[in-house]
């Protein structure tokens, strides 16, 4: 048993998605969440920018006594992982791994479609993995780089993002696709529209819960579960304003964290 | 006369369309322009980061001999030069108020629409300008969070951008404003969408003119226009990936910047 804190970071407060699906699998764990809110997004910039950024999170992290480091941010996993995950003296997952192989047994037809920000497509990320998988995969990648703006401006359920959805998603459908993988934070929260464009037989995939179970397992196969969980169980830092943080935070874990969220001047941890 | 140079920076490429202007009003100007490309956007953020990110910006220029600096984003100038433009030894000009003076000169109802990010629009700069210049002009301020996305991603001309610009500018169309200040670096780029659902009858006021005209007038009266410009006229820095920003730099420009774009870590300016 292991009661040291898990902790898990993201470019916003998308990465709550993933950290609401391991509070529900793992009880007992205890959390520290850091939302790169200052430096938001991480999808358009560049390798090397998301590469520091990705480190600076990690380090920050290391300042806690930690037993695991997850990355919820799917552009930091696909871009910057492959270069740092081994760097580390405890296991750092990422949530490119655990979809892709949940996509790899979830498909029929071995045709996967992934959909993510412009830097993790252009990383290629979920075709490497999927082909290590099963070479047979056909992997059909496109970058929906409104996806984000439009759920964080509240347009979830417009005719408009209906419209933009159907011409990100055209080639996905033509490729014939049976399961897709919806490969940064805040798509699932585009679930309904995302299913109704690509129609009731295709799978989609939530990185989210995949990662939640890897999770589990390693922890479980390495001995390292918690007991039972610290007093301050949960606890959030951002690098811009807590307050907003907690506002919007509030309604992706769907509990309050009012007031639990401290601001961290994450570049000074380089 | 002085030969030195002009400062330019803004969040990202976007002050790029202000650069052009001060190019063709001002040829005889050297200018070097800082994009911060790695922290972009700043729309979003909290009026802190926004205030500490445009300090390091206006102190990495400083590191130049500068006659003048120019703050060619809207939500810096909005948010962060109140508090800011007069702890400096060279004057500090901002795009909102040679935007709002432009806006009172055209109006002929006193009616007049901003519309700016969430940040700019939080902040109520245009309001109090307009207020100064007449009080008994009327102010409708919209934000439009999706407008900079949408250029971002080529969606200027899609249906699915009319539909959104219909929805943001109902309550300035409501409002019977006969001007309209195009209140963020990015928004002359869907001018032709905003004047087909403004109609004819409405006058757009680009900052990036008003703000040149403004600049090519301070330096005037203060004896401070160059004589001629140096050798390397002008000079582009940004803190991401400088090759991506010289691809799309150059389109903003209308001329090619390609290698002459330098990155610069700017998270050391604090």
């Amino acid at each position: 048993m292991d009661n040291r804190r898990i902790g898990l970071f993201d470019s916003g407060l998308g990465g709550l998605t993933v950290m609401k699906e391991l509070m529900q699998l793992l009880p007992n764990e205890s959390i520290v969440y850091f939302g790169d809110t200052g430096r938001i997004p991480y999808g358009t910039k560049s390798v090397d920018t998301v590469i520091k950024y990705t480190k600076s999170d990690i380090n920050f992290l290391k300042t806690f006594d930690l037993k695991a480091i997850v990355t919820a941010c799917g552009t930091a996993s696909a871009i910057a992982l492959p270069h740092l995950a081994n760097q580390y003296d405890i296991p750092v997952m990422g949530v490119v791994a655990p979809a892709a192989r949940a996509a790899a047994r979830a498909t029929k037809n071995g045709c996967i479609g992934v959909i993510g920000t412009n830097g993790t497509v252009r990383s290629d990320a979920y075709r490497k993995i999927l082909e290590k998988e099963n070479p047979a995969i056909q992997t059909v990648s496109v970058a929906c780089p409104l996806f984000v703006p439009l759920v964080e401006s509240g347009y979830a359920e417009k005719a408009a993002t209906k419209m933009i959805a159907e011409e990100y998603l055209k080639p996905i459908i033509e490729s014939g696709a049976d399961t897709l993988i919806l490969g940064c934070t805040h798509y699932p929260l585009l679930k309904k529209v995302i299913a109704e464009v690509m129609g009731e037989h295709v799978t989609l995939i939530n990185p989210g819960v995949s990662t939640a179970y890897e999770v589990k397992e390693m922890l479980g196969e390495k001995g390292l579960l918690a007991e039972e969980p610290h007093k301050e169980q949960y606890r959030f830092y951002v690098s811009d304003d807590p307050s907003d943080f907690a506002k919007l935070g509030s309604l992706f874990l769907e509990r309050s964290i009012s007031g639990l969220a401290e601001q961290v001047d994450i570049e000074q941890y380089i």
